[in-house]
């Protein structure tokens, strides 16, 4: 029989979905340039010419047997050394290719992360507002996602509700920083706090509880701000990265779990990941991508234009008043709606062709999310409709 | 706490690998042109240029935005299209796009119908000789994979021991033809008579029992030797495809999900695909990889170089008195071992730097498999080896 769990989620739509159907819907009517779409986290930017110039001497150079040929188990060892060499030079922890795992993007990375250490029942615990998908990522492994309550004047942690959550079933801690959706960095003393408590809670349990740092916006950080390396406060830490955003590659499904060198049987770790691949079919990214990758390591596509445009929206929005915590990284803000039900905002919204994702899928309910990977003309051109809207509504 | 279950997989390395990487650490000693390697699996011809020049001609004119952006959910909508009109064109089954997932090869494809159509604690069936990587395939979901004892003098289906074991628990029947490691392709007959027999306990049950048929050799099928198309035998069939084989491409990883259009609940079953993804962090094949392979679907690689060799063993193994069943198909060849004990045979083999797997951990003890995908040089040059085996040996 087909398997009911699977065949209930086709009803329950993702609400970022059914808006970005809508604003395609829309488009067609208007033409797609007069609808403001801030639905989707789908860069913008143009690939770096090297990638491509690198892929293209691959194809041509390269013997199409080795270069198109089986990756060993545990993906191919010179990208994963490179990435290794990478990680050292840039965080100074001792990272070596033993500690890192090739993956289908952060979505693969994050896949094997969560089965490394979490048994169904076991509870993984995330702060909001979160990337909605970590509930599926989760659930579906068996595991059970918790979800901590939001420090809404920060969107740092809030350590209160956090510290009342952390129970014994707890196995593992989900974070995302630079964060979808509210853009925040975690700041040193938050990592420093988180890791204190691990590390106390780790101690009383006997077995550590493990840090999932999935950090696919890292190379997305505005100017000014700190982002510190997640793995250098805590030992027990897994990171999840993606070249999705910084290369803007996110069809190539290409990135890496890279566990810190100090993590217990760090190595153990990364092999079992071959493991886990056999049961969920992942068996490694493709080989081109990952040979074409490992040259682009140092690179980003120009990610400048994020912030151009953050700048414009963060000006505007608290030009008209509304609260907002100004992000310091990502391509998305994280508003409080100028009414209790952002549903409600988000339906006016799109009277003014304004597609503005109400934040309660995020754990936020009463906040909306931009996701502001569009070209700054369209921005600008957005800011007249963003006013009348508030004006005109509230 | 570390998941135990991939742990303890660590310890249980493959006979295959083991074999591979003996095979590998004799050719530093003796030049690995000098080891008769018939350990594994890997295309040994070239990639077809169509694909490398589609590639290119990408990379040189799309836009890379679009290129290397996100596939939607279900894959994207112009490669599924391309796949169900070859698979029209070639079957005569009436395949629309909305009956096609593309996958991450044929291990991504299993991953999605296995999980499609069994609950944990469910049996999915399959048939000796088989291919050893069902089982995490099937064991990590969940299911429990139960293995039809070999009928060795054809390597059809021992259909007694078959309907023996078809209880209520099972799910899924899972096949493979052309067979790795047989190489026997299942006859119109054989499909026929399982055909029948699922659909009877399909109706006593009241819901399908599926069948799951992993092709990935399908294209490389012998002079004079029909391999019929398994879907047009029974309609709750899911076809899983890779062309990992048919364009030498298996560390591309891409294959897919293609659901008989007379499957019951058939677009379901691929919508269901889409979430699945989600849980096993699949999230689609590369792009461009989806993009070139759809230009390349009515194409192989130079296969013919695999029936060259299979004639020049098959015709020594005969002439030495081996029993052996003529492979129909892929690069397998699987002989009965001149003694019981098929490790101990393949052990003296390796006096005669000749690399031969013992068939136990395929179901199937006393025989031996082949894979003779590497030169034909070399198929040449290890038959007095072979020869010397056996007469100085039995």
């Amino acid at each position: 029989m087909l398997v009911q769990k699977y065949k209930q989620m086709l009803s329950a739509k993702s609400v970022i979905r059914e808006l970005s159907e809508f604003a395609t819907a829309r488009g067609k009517e208007i033409g797609y340039d007069n609808v403001f779409d801030y639905s989707l986290g789908n860069p913008s930017v143009p690939v770096p010419q090297q990638f491509t110039d690198e892929m293209i001497r691959l194809l041509r150079e390269e013997d199409t047997g080795k270069l198109h040929g089986y990756s060993p188990s545990l993906t191919i060892p010179s990208v994963r050394q490179a990435v290794a060499e990478s990680l050292e030079r840039r965080f100074g922890l001792p990272y070596r290719m033993e500690h890192i795992f090739m993956t289908s993007g952060a979505a693969g990375a994050l896949a094997h992360a969560i089965r490394l250490v979490s048994e169904p029942g076991d509870e993984i615990l995330t702060f909001a507002p979160f990337f909605p998908e970590y509930h599926p990522y989760v659930d579906l492994t068996g595991a059970v996602l918790k979800v901590v309550p939001p420090q809404c004047d920060t969107f740092q942690i809030n350590f209160d509700a956090f510290e009342e959550l952390l129970t014994d079933r707890v196995a593992a801690v989900l974070i995302n920083t630079p964060n979808n959706p509210s853009g925040v960095v975690y700041s040193a003393e938050t990592l420093q706090r988180l890791a204190d408590i691990l590390r106390r809670k780790s101690e009383k349990l006997g077995h550590p509880v493990y840090l999932i740092s999935d950090e696919p916006y890292r190379e997305i950080v505005f100017a000014g701000v700190d982002a510190p390396c997640v793995s250098s406060y805590y030992d027990n830490t897994i990171m999840c990265y993606s070249f999705s955003k910084s290369l803007s590659i996110p069809g190539e499904r290409i990135g890496y779990v890279a566990v810190n060198p100090a993590c217990e049987e760090a190595k153990t770790l990364i092999q079992m990941c071959g493991q886990i691949s056999r049961g969920i079919g992942h068996n490694c990214p493709s080989s081109i991508i990952q040979l074409a990758t490992a040259k682009c390591l140092d690179l980003t596509a120009d990610l400048s234009v994020y912030e151009t445009n953050m700048n414009l929206i963060y000006n505007e929005l608290t030009s008209l008043g509304l609260t907002v915590v100004k992000p310091g990284g990502t391509f998305y803000i994280f508003p409080k709606a100028p009414e209790e039900d952002a549903k409600a905002f988000s339906l006016k919204a799109k009277e003014y062709d304004l597609i503005l994702v109400p934040g309660d899928s995020f754990g936020a309910p009463g906040y909306f999310r931009m996701a502001y990977c569009i070209d700054t003309d369209k921005v600008e051109r957005s800011l007249p409709a963003l006013r009348r809207l508030i004006k005109e509504n509230y």
